[in-house]
Order: structure tokens, then C-alpha cells, then sequence
């Protein structure tokens, strides 16, 4: 096997000195006019895939992974879809990682059907997947399996950034555990005998909840984590150290609205205004969590 | 409002005399050779776009519904999105309401931006959804939103048919009832003051766990149920009388393999055999289901 999704996502963090992934969460009525009315004519598709492309120039220097999430592009139809694999294809020649962020999750026969469309080296195809357990782990085992042929990532979830999180991951069971326990030790039945320092089977965190961060992280020895909750979720930076190992590895830090739509610019913006501070957000984030590592998780 | 997914259900299920979904999961290596190698420039996202054509026109005067599952076309790339939307426009055209097994669930600025792509007006726009909630309530909501400004349905999951299923969804909690029940709650909460016989807030029941049908009948009295399980997957016709109501009311009973994929023919039978077999397939899970409820439950 050559691909390994979790040593190249540790190699390329450490060729950028950057543990950040950018969500492409396109959303048209926040994309700049510079892109949106450049031509009268484009699709809606055309522009999603427009604005990505000006957002993978800007930041494929300094970060090591891009993140989109499909959502925005199911919302467009069979031409968003198309939009989300060219946008896949551009992050990869500029040499990112690419997580698909899905959430999908199905029984054994369906779950083996998405697993091939993400995972497998198709068009469109991609580094890593997120995957939703509700129905079982049945449900992941195609995943995982598809994983362990490719080399490629999944990222499970198991307490995610909302509020609405608690409903189901923290109920606590009769066992005196609760819902996401049950996850996390899948996870960890499937990653505790794997050789490498960390398996390509991870596991998504919110970065909303600094007591879980620390609880997964002490716990899930050999999973990398996706973490998405910073910036507009409000997830604080602070906390972030939280998710890393004693050597400042172990997390991908995600922000998406953050770095596309910067608050110091508008859909007004100049190309030029609204480039620099898309780098400059990427760069602070960057610098934020390099700093907070450096220190040993002393801000 | 003028569209009513449950309306339309139950006229259509009247008119029609059947509570079946046909499940489109186009598996090309299932399909007959009549529609793979019919032209050999065909792509495989024209294969299977021909044979849920195929399909639909020997269904359609027989149920009320069909059921694409997202991940047979996803697995094709954009071209497969593309034929996903050709087969809900194309099911449309023939009369029947399409149920997207799309089993999507995020956070809310995402959720929202799924329950538009599946539940919008645009082209490719469905009758109903289903949705997994293991984000919690707030990843529901939208949905729940966007069908009642559309009277779209949707299908929360709440206990599936796969063995799996009891990973997640029947831990007991400490407060002794189980997960399954906290969704069936949140359901319970957004439809039992709705004026309607059924509402559009609906549950996903495997046909696979007759005691849970049953339990589940009782409580959520306002909510259709979608009941995947049936044939293929192992769940037994003659319990499907538990998720009716006293009326003969109250779900959808989905069937995809045994339909598409009937055991007396194979991939090298003729067109006029394998029409044979669908057909008789579909009558035969339309008779059977009918035949229980007129004996009230007995089979």
C-alpha cells in the first residue's frame, strides 16, 4: 500500500507548519461580487466552483488539507456535484489532502456503495470521508474495510460541534457510559493493534467542548481527529491543545466561514482586498495554533 | 399549502391499492443485458438511468412510490447524480411520489442547506427524505422547517433494519428507555398537535424488528412510517401488519431487491421474462400486504 492518508496529513502538516484545514462551504449568497458578477452568464455551479478555485491559489501554500463539505453542492443539483469532484480534482493538483465531509452512514450493502465513492481512486474520489454510526457498526465496517485496502481516511463522528450534539452522543447509558463511548470504543478496537502512530481511522471532535477534547484525545491513542467548531461556531482557540498529542500531532484543526468570508471584507470587496484577508485569517489560524503547540498549550 | 405528502400518500395508496415503494439501487452488475449491453457506448450512468426507466413504466400503475438510494448513484460521479435526477423527474412524469434515501444529517447551517437540496421546488426536488439524527434535534429542525413551508414528508431514522441497528439505537439509558425512544420523542413532540391524520414528520422502521414495529405503531399515531426490510434483508411479510394502523393506514412498505432483481431471472434473460418477473414480483408484495390487512393481521 502506498497511500497512507494519516502520514501524508503528518508529512505535509509538517512541510507547511500547519495543522489547518480549510472547509469549502460555498454559499452563493456570501461569495464576492468579484467572482458572483464577473460573468452574467456562469451557473451558480460555475461560481461555487470559481470561488474554490481562488480559495485553494490563496491558501494551498500554507495549509495541508481542504475540507468541502457536500451540502453546498448536493444543494445545486447534478452541476453542484460536478462543481465538488472539479474542485476535488484542483485541490489534489495543488497538492492538498481533500476530506469529503458527507456524513454519510447507511446498512452493509449501501454503506459499501458510498464507501467506493469516496474512497476508491475514481474521479472524485478524495483523501478522507467523514462517517455518521447511528445505525451501527455494521454501517462503518464498509468504510473501514475500503480504508484498509486504499489507504485513505475516515473520520467518525463521535461529538460534534453543535449544541444539539448532547441529544444523542451524550446520553448516558444504563452502563454509566454514554452514546459516544460506545463509538469511540469501536474506534478503538479497530486502531489499538495498528503499527503505524496513527491509523487511518479517526475520529471527529467538536472543538465547542474542552472536557470531551481532552476525554477523546487521552482515550483514542491512535486516531487522528478532525476538528471543526472554531471561528463562527465559537469554539475557542484557547482550548485547541486540547486535541493534540505531546508532541503536537494528532488534530486537523478545520475553519471554514472564517476564511471564506473574513469579516473585514464584503461581497463588495476588491480581488485584492478580499484575497489578502482570506490569507491573512488562514495565517493567523495557523500562527494561533503553532504558538499554542510551541508553548505547550500556554496561550 | 397546497402540496400534502401524507395527503398524497394515502390517495395514491387508495387509488392505486398498494402501500409499496419499489427502491431504485441500481446495482449495474445485477442489471440485465438487455438494458447494459444494449448499446456498448452507453455509460454506466445511462445504464442505470435506462433500467430505473425500465422499471418505473412496469411500476407505476401498480404503487404509489419509488425510492432512489442516494449511494448507488453517488458511486457514479456526477454523471450518476445526474441520472439520480433524470429518475426523479422521470418518476414524477409518471405519477408517482419519490422518497430520496438520502439519510443526510449535520449541523444546522448545513442541515439547512440538505433539506433544500432534497426538499426545494427545483429540479430534482423529491416528495420526502429520510434523515439521520445523531447530531441531535437542532440538525432536525430544518428539515422539519422546510417541510412545513413545502409539505414535503420526511423520515427520521429511528430504528433501521439492519442488525446493526441495535449498536446505537436500543442502548438503554440510565433513565431506563432507549436511544431509539429519545428520537421517537422529539417526533412525538413536532406532530401530535398536527390537525391531520398524518402529518409529514415521518419515522424509518425496519420490517426486520416485529416488537419494535408494534411498540412504535402505538406511539407515534401521527407519523407514516417508512418500512424498509421486507424480502432481500430478511424481515417477514407476515408481521407487517404492526406498523398499520386499525384503518390499513400508516406506511409505506419498501421493497428494492426482490423487485428489481427477482430470483427467477438473471442478467442474460430476455426483456419480455425479466418484465415478467417485476411485474409478478410487485403484484405478488402488493396481494400479499393487502391480503393481511383485509384479515386484519392475519396472513
Amino acid at each position: 500500500m502506498t497511500y497512507n492518508f494519516s502520514q501524508l496529513y503528518e508529512q505535509m502538516s509538517i512541510e507547511k507548519n500547519s495543522k489547518v484545514s480549510v472547509g469549502l462551504d460555498p454559499n452563493l449568497e456570501r461569495i464576492p461580487k468579484f467572482i458572483s458578477e464577473k460573468s452574467k452568464i456562469d451557473l451558480p455551479s460555475d461560481i461555487v466552483l470559481n470561488f474554490n478555485k481562488f480559495i485553494i491559489d490563496l491558501v494551498a501554500d500554507f495549509v495541508p488539507v481542504v475540507k468541502p463539505q457536500l451540502a453546498y453542492y448536493e444543494k445545486l443539483g447534478w452541476r453542484g456535484y460536478q462543481s465538488y469532484e472539479k474542485t476535488v480534482e484542483y485541490a489534489k493538483s495543488k497538492g492538498l489532502l481533500v476530506i469529503a465531509d458527507a456524513k454519510r452512514g447507511d446498512i452493509d450493502s449501501t454503506a459499501t456503495a458510498y464507501a467506493e465513492a469516496f474512497l476508491s481512486d475514481r474521479y472524485g474520489g478524495v483523501s478522507a470521508v467523514t462517517v455518521n454510526p447511528y445505525l451501527g457498526k455494521d454501517s462503518i465496517i464498509p468504510f473501514i474495510e475500503q480504508s484498509r485496502q486504499t489507504g485513505k481516511g475516515l473520520f467518525i463522528l463521535v461529538k460534534t460541534s453543535n449544541s444539539g450534539s448532547q441529544d444523542i452522543q451524550d446520553i448516558v447509558t444504563s452502563r454509566g457510559n454514554r452514546v459516544r463511548d460506545v463509538v469511540r470504543d469501536w474506534i478503538i478496537e479497530e486502531t489499538e493493534n495498528s503499527n503505524e502512530k496513527y491509523s487511518n481511522i479517526g475520529a471527529v471532535v467538536g472543538a465547542t467542548h474542552p472536557t470531551e477534547m481532552s476525554q477523546l484525545r487521552m482515550s483514542l491513542k491512535k486516531s487522528l481527529f478532525l476538528v471543526p467548531g472554531i471561528g463562527a461556531q465559537g469554539g475557542d482557540i484557547k482550548e485547541i491543545h486540547r486535541v493534540f498529542d505531546e508532541n503536537g500531532h494528532g488534530a486537523v484543526i478545520n475553519s471554514s466561514r472564517s476564511i471564506l468570508y473574513p469579516d473585514s471584507v464584503t461581497v463588495d470587496s476588491t480581488k485584492e482586498e478580499y484575497a489578502e484577508a482570506v490569507l491573512c485569517e488562514t495565517i493567523k489560524l495557523n500562527t494561533q495554533i503553532n504558538k499554542i503547540l510551541l508553548n505547550n498549550g500556554q496561550y
